[in-house]
């Protein structure tokens, strides 16, 4: 295990552990590279540009009920995080945070989630256009789910 | 691959490949089991009774920064839904539909999004109380996130 980055922030004694597997349903096409991906969904949105998901074959009859103008939630992988910071130090804020109590991607299970609308969508081809996202393209694309304010609201 | 259940339902060819790994942080425990678990989030609550998540040792450093009242995502895992059913006839709907324009636990990958308030924190002990929840009890824990209203919805 590397070194924790900044003072304050702790590292797990070893990679979490494989208690279950994922499948990835297909990819997130975006307008954004490695270096030049937002930080969040704000920025997604100011910066503008949407987003396409391209849903592997097996899946698509998955998408089926799904229309434009629909409220959905968008689980990704965060492929490139690290799993085992515990504690971490954002440069935003004055002092470090749990990674529960933070929305970064680094934590032991980096699966991201973000609401976004439907714009279009063709379920034979796979692809669903949808508003802005804050990830790097190709992002492998987890879930999508309907949003639902009186689930995704306490 | 046993058959679809009910007319218009559709399985997958074959259970989802394992692109990543996921590891358990912890349990949550409700006052259900798994026969007698409430179908949806409404449900929970209007039965009433709080969850707890019991959070393992090595993730608790993860905790700190949460505090009563704060409104929070939990990313759970649905251990016992059928990976391999894509489209989906629900008994409270006229017509099947795919499983990605639903809230089922029966996806390609089980997990379950859910927000609730805190309503109690002993991060030293990995415990943390929160408002009511629709998994039976013992379900494994993923991943707790700050809910935010401009994330979490589009």
């Amino acid at each position: 295990m590397s070194e924790a980055r900044r003072a304050g922030e702790l590292r797990l004694a070893a990679d979490p552990p494989a208690d279950a597997t994922l499948a990835f349903i297909g990819r997130i096409r975006t307008p954004w590279g490695r270096d030049d991906c937002p930080r969040n969904p704000a920025e997604a949105r100011a910066r503008g540009g949407g987003a396409v998901l391209q849903i592997a074959a097996p899946y698509r009859p998955g998408l089926e009920g799904i229309a434009p103008g629909d409220a959905l939630m968008l689980l990704y992988w965060m492929d490139g995080a690290d799993r085992a910071l515990i504690r971490l130090h954002p440069p935003h804020r004055d002092a470090p945070a749990g990674v529960f109590a933070l929305r970064a991607p680094a934590r032991p299970n980096p699966v991201a989630l973000s609401a976004v609308r439907c714009t279009g969508i063709d379920a034979t081809a796979g692809r669903v256009e949808v508003t802005a996202l804050d990830c790097h393209d190709g992002t492998p694309l987890l879930d999508i789910k309907p949003q639902r304010p009186g689930v995704d609201a306490p």
